[in-house]
């Protein structure tokens, strides 16, 4: 499969929801397989907080070896659910993150110096907007899909509220219509960590040494949440590291605390703090009932189909919440099926356990509209 | 209620699991209620991770206003479920801690210097060794009960099982076997915030400015696990501090943002960094089954009768591992209760939510037998 990688720049302001703007803006992007003729076959994947445009395939590291493969590889490739011999797949770097985008590390022209914390707070409406910029320029009309899961799937539903007419199915991923208070706690949280590292230095580090030990801890930290604890009981149980234990001591002698170090050193490698700053800061305010709107009134007239899926196991975006979609699509006179999977990794399943979600996916890409009786009880199983 | 605040000093070595020994120990303990004659009515209380022997009452701060009631104060005075007017009520501050018994910011009585990471680790096995100690100091033989929850409830187990003939009942609460590989990395990334914080400087910072950052940091995340995702959304919600939102900035925002820097400040305020790390290694090496050892063997032929309490909610401390629990005392031919409440609340339910837990731990102290069929079906409504 070959890998595209562009950044698309464009030269005209990009308006924020929260009222300022960027002057210009910049959008790395990956994509898989051959867009057609008539611009039909375009699969757009919205990622998630700690990922990037790179959601499949196996990129080459500088020194030639294979890197880690792309975030949502096991989805995405000739012949898999999200068949790239079929369709044109393409992942968008959102604004804000760490994969090439515009973002809090890029350099502002009119300081020429990195943004840090004078970038603008970027929202997913925000993120949609950027993403429609550069399918217009792409001269992508209708998506023949837009797929995401947890802020992916925020994306997805906002590309449903905000641009119906821009997509014919909607694949929605353990999302929610709006974040829990647990959610906006655990970002907090998160954010305090990076803070309180004194090289984050108020954002102001880029040519410094990094808040790395900031950003590790809140990565060990979101490790907690995004590997639960059936996981990690099955993973790595109560294992020692060595037969020594207990040693009475503080170094790591527990395999899931050596796990825990490794967490802690990858992100600090991969993720940009700032950037994680404001990607949680644009889930706090995902929202979309904010004010009383009514769920079902945001899609009311669109034509495209939705499948929902949710895990049981994933008590962060339960699906009771996914439900709540689902009955507002319905009530727009939506196509819609909500699938309820099993899975003991909770909220990661749909990466790190794919085998329930694959056929789903496929076969809700060939055949959207559901076959069964629309009936809540029926095609979700859900009261 | 007349609160007793004692300190007992001993000046013989403590010896501990780990092989090495305290030279001497001090325990601050309170107690409620009067000692009879018989000393037959003693009821230990065991107090958990982030409390202390300042179980109840409404103690007066230096500047004579009234401070916060005790952790378990809905639980212990006259009249209540655990009742001083009948009972002697003790609460021993564990040592390690930070209720003023020996630990990590004690004097090291060979260097005239506090311990702080020199301290040797403790496990729940040398806190029940050290409260033994005090018991035989006041004379008391056998306890009329012994009762905690969580890290409080592990002592109780250990009693159980190391002083089997030196209590009547034994009440466990939201507590397991042994910690779960997600506990362990829960409290190794707890540590990790606080030994991030410069101020800790290796554990010594005494006389110095403590870590507070470091310690409010990791107080905030521990609350993202005591307080569940249903407790937050019911008690803050989505709510915002002011009208003005979304501001689009980093301040708080929302009142559960609030409510996390309201717990970081007064973790700092409260609790010893030192001791955190120390009170969470202990937890992590708490392991009743280390080895294959059978844990009904661990209570055979003891005379106790036990109750235990779980809740559905607590997905950290499930009902299955206090059944587990449940079940070896019934291997063991002992009298066993288990009861599995409801309460959003999960792990804290024993604490915030004490209104289901009160009457069944009343209706244990005057009736210990239970009276249903002893099948674990009818008792505890598990399979």
């Amino acid at each position: 499969m070959i890998i595209h990688r562009k950044t698309a720049r464009f030269r005209t302001p990009l308006p924020l929801e929260c009222g300022k703007s960027l002057p210009q803006f910049e959008l790395a992007y990956e994509s898989y397989g051959e867009l057609n003729n008539e611009r039909s076959n375009a699969v757009l994947i919205c990622h998630g907080l700690t990922a990037t445009q790179n959601a499949a395939g196996v990129p080459k590291n500088d020194n030639g070896k294979e890197a880690k493969p792309g975030w949502w590889d096991i989805a995405i490739g000739p012949g898999k659910p999200i068949d790239t011999s079929r369709f044109y797949v393409i992942c968008i770097n959102v604004p804000g993150s760490f994969g090439g985008s515009t973002s809090p590390a890029s350099t502002n022209p009119e300081t020429g110096k990195p943004y840090g914390m004078t970038f603008p707070v970027v929202t997913i409406t925000d993120m949609v907007d950027a993403q429609k910029h550069l399918a217009d320029r792409l001269g992508i009309k209708k998506f023949y899909a837009i797929a995401g899961g947890c802020m992916g799937g925020f994306q997805v539903l906002e590309w449903m509220s905000r641009y119906p007419g821009c997509l014919s199915r909607a694949v929605i991923i353990s999302t929610t219509p709006r974040v829990s208070a647990h959610t906006i706690a655990l970002w907090s949280v998160l954010r305090e960590a990076i803070r309180s590292d004194p090289a984050w230095n108020s954002g102001d580090y880029y040519g410094a040494a990094a808040p790395d030990r900031g950003m590790g801890l809140a990565a060990a930290f979101g490790a907690l949440f995004w590997m639960n604890r059936q996981t990690m009981e099955k993973k790595f149980g109560l294992r020692p590291l060595d037969e020594k234990t207990p040693g009475y001591g503080f170094e790591p002698e527990f395999e899931v605390e050596a796990f825990l170090s490794q967490v802690n050193q990858n992100a600090a490698r991969k993720i940009d703090a700032n950037a994680l700053i404001y990607l949680t800061r644009a889930m706090d305010y995902f929202n979309m009932t904010r004010g009383g709107v009514e769920l079902a009134s945001l899609f009311a007239g669109a034509q495209y189909h939705a499948l929902l899926v949710s895990y049981k196991s994933d008590w962060r975006y339960p699906p009771q919440e996914a439900e709540e979609i689902h009955e507002a699509l319905r009530a727009a006179s939506i196509d819609s099926r909500h699938e309820i999977l099993d899975s003991h990794f909770g909220h990661g399943a749909f990466i790190y356990d794919f085998h329930g979600l694959g056929p789903v996916v496929r076969d809700f890409l060939h055949n959207p509209a559901h076959s069964k009786p629309s009936s809540p009880k029926t095609s979700a199983g859900m009261k």
